[in-house]
């Protein structure tokens, strides 16, 4: 017998306990920082001559704060609307899972690398970094999308966010890696983590939800909502915690002109991909996106605008043809079920970005940077810098990277193997009545009484 | 015999007549303030050493205003979109009264606060204000939402504008409050008289437009995309006004773990009190939201993160059981028929917001806020101060905002209660049709060619 | 026979010889500017006392470029989606010419005002410079809306970006005309140009397709997602490239201010103009923006509230009339068909826009600019400025503007006509289904299943 699907316990359960929780940890744990704090940063303000309260860091990171939020809550949300009747949970538990994930990432994040005194110190920049990894654990979703219970989501969160921030502290402050838009730490991370988990919960009888796992007219719309907010805003995205001053300004630049050219290949892949020469709107909808994936590492380097070019152009090309030819193979030999083709939005073009930044570090010299070297390359101070290390520390964070995806996705998706979350049954993934009240169509009404009323019908058949 | 609802004289003449008094106000009382006139900002920038462009206040206001305009506009206007036929007028109207209103507030608000030598100055800040006064307005159209005509809303903008500029004035200037985010001036406030002006109206033979008076599929996905960027970019709203550096970005920070929390609240309330555990999206769309109207007093103090926290997961909690338990009450025994659900998303959460805005207030002290104190709490500076007594006025506020309301919602109900204005008759509520030109359902053509031609149904029936 | 549609070869071919061309020649020409390259900005830094990171104009800059970004993408893109059949083209083919267009801009705009020692300089001006270029192509793209394919769009982009530099030199560098928000750079130039295209390519049996050349319901809520974005971010498009300080400031408000009063006079001329008083959408989606459109040159001019919302009122006042009399005529006297009526949203509110400009210029005293008169019409430094001088190079701009426009358009239709684009046969306009996949409505296939399936239909009838 299938297991119920009702969350009329589970659900309130699980988000209250989950929420008291983290009351109680922020109570314990989080404080004000400088910029937030009325007492410190009036003492710190009028202890300085200089300092004014237009220097707050609100008015230089908060603008690019609201852009990843949008792309976060927006973006991923309505990205994944595509689907013909799962549009309430794709923008609904979007919304649910990110919700607690920051919070959750602000302790994770915190206790790995902003602990202060034994406190947590909060302002923009965390909450920057706390949606960052919930990004991460977004597009782990994208996976799994419409085959998982919103209590099996928000268990995949606590793993991930925890994983994510173990992973990222490796990486930025033991490995001293750069990765300012996450191509490793957000993307690569979130990509592999949740093909994993999607193999490991692999439903050989998915095709009873076939009829529902495809688009229609409408939905394909809202779609690109998300789409085009992810396109426009990923500048800030990739931008959004470097350094200020040149290493932002480039930063963005460079992945306004990766994402210009990956549209190009797109457009360009997606008609000679398909027998008519007909454009697939699942490929603009994702592919277009992956140029800002790849310059994700690189971003902040001497990429320039004609490197960005080439990378976001490859990273297209690369997207649709996954789109075409992989998936298709990773579902029928590797049993991976990937509904919103995260491998080729997320997974290859991450994998591109770390190798990029790996490459562009290598390259890097004083005659180029200036004295800008070391606000890029941070380890540059401690004298131990020299490109090509710097290169194969990159490289490193690659591989540091996939085994923590791969090794904690393997562990979170035996956990959400257990029958115990109300998770839908083979026929009815893709469903948005299984977890929602869901309206009748107005359309339909409509019909039976413009079309065919029971009273015509009858009539009809008399 | 039922009104007419012919808007062709009534809503051109309303609307010349309006905009043509506004201009000719702006002529007489509206000038450029210092920040925005050339000849006066050029002047003071060369008399200050320091004083460069950079630091005019629209770099350090003007985001958050554009924040705030995108959830006046697109926030309740596609909020409203849930309705099945009345998307035109939601969008629409919305668009209409929130024009009229930041004009109209801008003189109301300049008269009451704002005026200079017999002149009001504006600039970006009184942009802010008059969109602020702008979201009352809305607030109210959610009670009436589907119920009445444009001319009617029009009306009922003019006298809500101008009792909202005296209650502010009151609240702000005479008593001193703080309610930077408009917990009591804008939610509690526009949410009373909303209602009061509703149950005035009230329509004892609504439910002949019952069948329109819900949502479906599509409409409330559209719906989500208001509720998205409401909850985006209220971290902007409450931090719009307050002042610069560390009000700002506490207040910004506070909002955003409120909502997060709140966001929990609802979904799992919302699932607790459905019978199968099912999510109802009115829920979803809207008690998620509460969480941001009740920090907005308290936000810019020192509510901590962990505070913020409890009062979002409250607000959440009352705002689900009032759409489950409060509303059918109010509308069965009190005559209240609240489109839109105003009391739970605007009114109690409103006033929970003014309570723990006065009980912060009162907890207040040197302590914890250092040299901060009298930035956030303007009034320390007369030396008259204490913590108590503010408190103490803080509450008086919301007794004074409540008050307002209910006496200015009763005048401005029973003056739109005339039949003049050609309000829907009650079995044409909820529907585009009355006052847009309404395009056919390309489905249903399609179907009509496809499904059952008037030839088939003839070569069926024969 | 009519043209094979098929895009399989045309398309990928040209998108991709174009991304190799724009790619080598950005590594050839382009350069970060002094903002953008870490060597440069460290070393200008450090040699200057009062520099620091936070004077990067990308703070000052940025959070405009993202606005008008958005009005790029999803302004432009949605409002195009009206059309009950070709959602997928508006947003998609919007989408892939505007990546073209802000790359091919870059170079062309740098080519002729960006050059330093042989190289284009790039930073976050030449990108919002880029977007707007790259506006004026989608304004085009609107008069030839459903009746061309990707393949003509890329075609039109190319020479028209081009035209636009050469008319930008003219008038900014050459004439020193003021147009910063691209009155008649932008909105006039892309207006006139389009209708000439439209002209040149004209259909006489369009009404083979005429019945998918309206709206449905959800196609017009779409397109309000277009509306209302362009309509709030209207203010940072007039402004982003304006001077800092009091310009920048008061461009935004201005534009604020004609766009409330636009907005009022829309609803009431849609009113007045349809038989029965109802609003049309049209109305409401385009006319409300003219007032944007029509301060695009005076907004940096002392032009005051009062002013501006005069200018706005006209505007929206001429649109709606434009629309209901003078787009019929136009389409029936000088066979132009404007699919999306630019001329009334662009084309006659962008020369009022250009003669209120000359009118404001030439108005110009020192006595009211005081030193910020040189601040706002630069040519005063060369000390041969006088306003009526300036009000007459403004009036002349307006000429070359339309000159060129007419010009170019004509030879860029006549290309255009050639039978090698692909373009869709009359009977196959506004119709997504000639260039994508299209997928199934899922109301159909649910109807089919249960409002009458096959064997019910053969059961009725047997």
């Amino acid at each position: 017998m299938a297991e119920s699907t009702d969350m009329r316990l589970r659900l309130p359960l699980l988000c209250i306990i989950l929420e008291v929780i983290l009351i109680i940890l922020f109570g314990l744990l989080v404080e004000y920082n400088d910029e937030t704090d009325a007492k410190l940063w009036n003492e710190n303000r009028t202890h300085s001559a200089t300092r004014n309260d237009h220097e707050n860091e609100f008015y230089y990171r908060y603008p690019s704060f609201q852009d990843v939020h949008v792309m976060i809550f927006v973006g991923f949300g309505f990205l994944m609307t595509f689907l013909q009747r799962y549009g309430f949970s794709s923008v609904g538990f979007n919304f649910l899972i990110a919700a607690f994930s920051l919070q959750w990432a602000t302790l994770m994040q915190g206790f790995f690398h902003g602990m202060h005194h034994g406190k947590i110190h909060v302002g923009v920049t965390s909450m920057i970094n706390a949606d960052f990894c919930t990004g991460s654990v977004l597009i782990s979703f994208g996976a799994v999308l419409g085959k998982t219970s919103p209590v099996q989501l928000l268990v995949m969160a606590i793993f991930e966010v925890t994983l994510f921030a173990v992973n990222e502290f490796i990486l930025l402050s033991i490995l001293g890696a750069n990765d300012a838009g996450g191509s490793m730490t957000i993307h690569t991370f979130g990509a592999y983590f949740g093909l994993v988990v999607t193999r490991v919960l692999y439903r050989p009888n998915l095709d009873k939800s076939k009829h529902r796992n495809s688009s229609v007219y409408h939905s394909d719309l809202f779609a690109m909502i998300g789409t085009i907010y992810l396109w426009m805003f990923w500048p800030s995205f990739n931008s959004a915690i470097t350094n200020y001053g040149d290493p932002q300004h480039r930063t963005a630049m460079n992945t306004y002109y990766s994402l210009a050219a990956c549209t190009l290949a797109t457009f360009a892949f997606s008609a000679l991909v398909n027998p008519e020469g007909k454009l697939d709107m699942v490929h603009i909808q994702n592919a277009a996106l992956a140029g800002g994936v790849a310059v994700g590492t690189a971003g902040e380097m001497m990429l320039t605008a004609f490197g960005s070019m080439i990378v976001g152009f490859l990273a297209g090309t690369i997207s649709v043809l996954g789109y075409k030819y992989l998936t298709p193979v990773l579902e029928s030999k590797l049993k991976i079920q990937d509904t919103c083709g995260i491998h080729n939005l997320h997974g290859m073009p991450g994998v591109l970005g770390a190798i990029v930044g790996a490459v562009t570090a290598a390259l890097a010299t004083p005659d180029v940077y200036g004295q800008g070297l070391q606000r890029v390359f941070a380890d540059v101070e401690t004298g131990q810098w020299n490109p090509q290390s710097k290169g194969g520390f990159q490289a490193i964070s690659l591989a540091v990277t996939l085994g923590m995806a791969l090794f904690g996705g393997l562990i979170t998706g035996l956990i959400l193997k257990l029958p115990i979350y109300g998770a839908p049954p083979d026929a009815q993934c893709f469903e948005d009545g299984v977890y929602w009240e869901v309206p009748g169509e107005e359309e339909d009404q409509h019909e039976l009484y413009e079309v065919a009323t029971p009273n015509e019908v009858e009539k009809l058949s008399s």
